[in-house]
């Protein structure tokens, strides 16, 4: 009798686990998602930034999944999970499971302040991608159109809250757009003095990096005009600009790249959960008292030996995929299960076209050769060949001509009579 | 005094007379389009089928005409003209002109009943091709879902409204789709049981080519599983499907690729238009007693010696918008106008990979030796080199491993908060 896996969740833990369990005679795997394509997070930024188009960096589910005949994929949407029944409850019925696998990532939060999440898009999902290249190609069509200098200033002015690396990734790649790659399109404005503000909390951009890395990222940013304002934690946002205790910058784009948390299904459950949401998981990266129903990637807070807990990485998510995937291959052939280990494969950030820093243990480096090693790591972990052969022309495209990526602003509404088109300048709220 | 041309409208026309008015130092141009972007709408429809993506047939204007220092780009509305004060009056403030140019392309039209347009969408514009993949591929996406057959066999239908090229390039896309390309990616349903209709009111489809090649046309749509039902005029579209007299077919998917008409500013202006909004132009493709206002592309009705008016199509709407320029250019050294004259290239529809149909003059043929040129027809007129290589490669790509394109249903609702997530499973009306 075959087991049922039921993964929930087709980014990269989901994923990792489904092809570890692809194409075994002894169980049956069902991965649902809300989405149908997976996602490669990490160059979700170039999307937002129109270096890259959609199909690019992700790929229907069905596709990658389509030559292990014991995976069905599902589009659809879990509501919640009955540990007792072992049952799974979704908007086109109930799913039975003996095995249950749960990577649902996680989604970027406003600690609380969800309104400010309409003046704020974050960036984790395709549609946050383009609706975060709208707008900032929608302020450099205001500027060019509007006669007051204050309102210019205003739509030439960029504000990412959060020094992580997306945070650093987006306000690079504006810095490089605008003092590069714009400045030939316009007659009225003079992209070159766009202001660009990143925004942390904490006393340092990267926090996650050494203190030598964060800075030489620091002075990378400085040097593509990116202002750096760090023990700035954000205390309001509006259609505006933000505040920052007393100080005010007017911004009429502000990205949001501060806060993650796991997503919702946790707290439903019943289970403990960190103070971001994330499930707390054993060393076999089960949870407690259910050995069989896992967690992995983004959704999951795994502490190793020595009490550090595994951020939300996309290597991360991979191996805790694979390991998941093997821990119920161990159950069906009767071996016990070994304890997770995560080989730390470091980590990196990119900040315009060829500048990044990397740290694996204590080898660290930045510039070029950074850069170039960025680039290769991430074309070798592109899901599909056919992604890498088009990611990588479309990269040498862009660092020859200095950029010409496919920034379209596509109306949100594609309606001609159900709207009111006259009225449909901006894409944004008023 | 240099004379100030305003162009309204960024698709073939438009561009055509911007370019050919480019670098000249005795005018200044301005150029306006809602859209930042021009579209090469001929493939429209493979962006809608997820051949293509949205930036391999769309172009940012300001790219495309960055080299013309006497050309400013403006991404905004043209709210009405004022023939009289010869003015533009837009949605960011008034502009004078000497010249006027209107090429505000066409919209699909209802034939009165705009309430079909939600259950039924138009493919015109970029927003529209996204939202038809998403509704073709969230219908098998339901398909796989459900255990009802009625409810399956209804995702499993597709009606496409309108036997000219644009509906003819879908219903073969889909039949190709659902008969090879789709087939190992679900586990309970046979994509090849997928039912396409393609609905014409007329009594052939292809009106426009002669009646040989229209039934040759036929004929391949049948060979990849297409309905094709003339004398049929569509009665009702509702959420369920379409009414056509006494018939009825029941469809979770409508495409509408039946009517268009020109925009509608035209009606605004107090001045002549046929029956769908196009202008009438003279021999000059002036307006009558405006001779320094001009219309060209699909907004324009042109009538030949021989009493034909050229149709809506995008060789007619290049040659308009370059004689439009030559006129003006005319002007300015003095010279007379010469009269429109069209330069017959004849035309072609593609259905499926490796066939179609090319028609020119007299010289009329089918086949893999029609697709072909077809392509390379196609290939020549994208708009930039970068385009060319992309959609080449693209394409042989997908010939030759069945189509692996960007078929991705990307939620058209960014927000995480502000929407009810939970509801969120189809992104259609209920």
């Amino acid at each position: 009798m075959k087991k049922r896996v039921v993964i929930v969740g087709g980014g990269f833990a989901g994923l990792h686990a489904a092809r570890t369990l692809g194409n075994r005679n002894d169980v049956d795997v069902t991965l649902i998602d809300r989405k149908n394509y997976h996602l490669f997070q990490p160059l979700l930024y170039q999307v937002a930034m129109a270096a890259l188009g959609e199909g690019d960096i992700a790929t229907p589910l069905r596709n990658m999944l389509a030559e292990y005949d014991n995976v069905t994929v599902y589009k659809g949407i879990v509501l919640n999970v009955d540990l007792e029944s072992k049952k799974v409850n979704t908007d086109f019925g109930d799913l039975d499971y003996d095995y249950l696998v749960l990577a649902c990532g996680a989604q970027h939060h406003y600690f609380g302040n969800n309104d400010w999440e309409e003046f704020a898009p974050g960036l984790k999902n395709l549609a946050q991608a383009t609706e975060i290249r709208r707008r900032v190609m929608e302020a450099y069509e205001a500027a060019e159109r509007t006669n007051d200098p204050i309102e210019r200033k205003k739509q030439l002015t960029f504000v990412i809250v959060g020094g992580g690396p997306t945070g650093v990734e987006l306000a690079g790649s504006i810095g490089e757009m605008s003092r590069y790659t714009l400045s030939k399109f316009y007659r009225h404005i003079d992209p070159k003095l766009t202001r660009i503000f990143i925004v942390e909390a904490a006393d340092r951009i990267l926090g996650t990096f050494s203190h030598e890395m964060s800075s030489k990222a620091t002075r990378s940013l400085e040097q593509l005009g990116v202002q750096v304002w760090t023990s700035s934690p954000v205390s309001n946002v509006d259609v505006n600009g933000v505040q920052i205790g007393r100080e005010r910058i007017e911004a009429a784009t502000v990205l949001w790249a501060a806060g993650v948390q796991a997503s919702t299904i946790g707290k439903t459950m019943g289970i403990e959960t960190d103070r971001s949401g994330r499930i707390k998981v054993e060393s076999d990266l089960s949870i407690p008292g259910h050995p069989e129903v896992f967690v992995g990637g983004d959704q999951a807070c795994y502490t190793t030996d020595d009490g550090r807990t595994l951020p939300g990485m996309a290597p991360v998510a991979m191996q805790e995929g694979n390991a998941i995937g093997k821990m119920i291959l161990d159950d069906l052939k009767g071996r016990p299960r070994k304890p997770f280990k995560y080989r730390d494969k470091g980590q990196m950030a990119t900040i315009g076209r060829n500048r990044a820093i990397v740290e694996f243990g204590n080898l660290k480096f930045d510039g070029a050769v950074a850069w170039f090693t960025w680039l290769l790591v991430h074309i070798y972990y592109l899901s599909t060949f056919r992604h890498r052969v088009f990611v990588l022309m479309q990269w040498a495209w862009s660092y020859f001509t200095f950029g010409f990526g496919a920034r379209l602003i596509v109306n949100k509404d594609w309606r001609f009579y159900g709207s009111d088109r006259k009225s449909c300048t901006y894409d944004r709220p008023d």
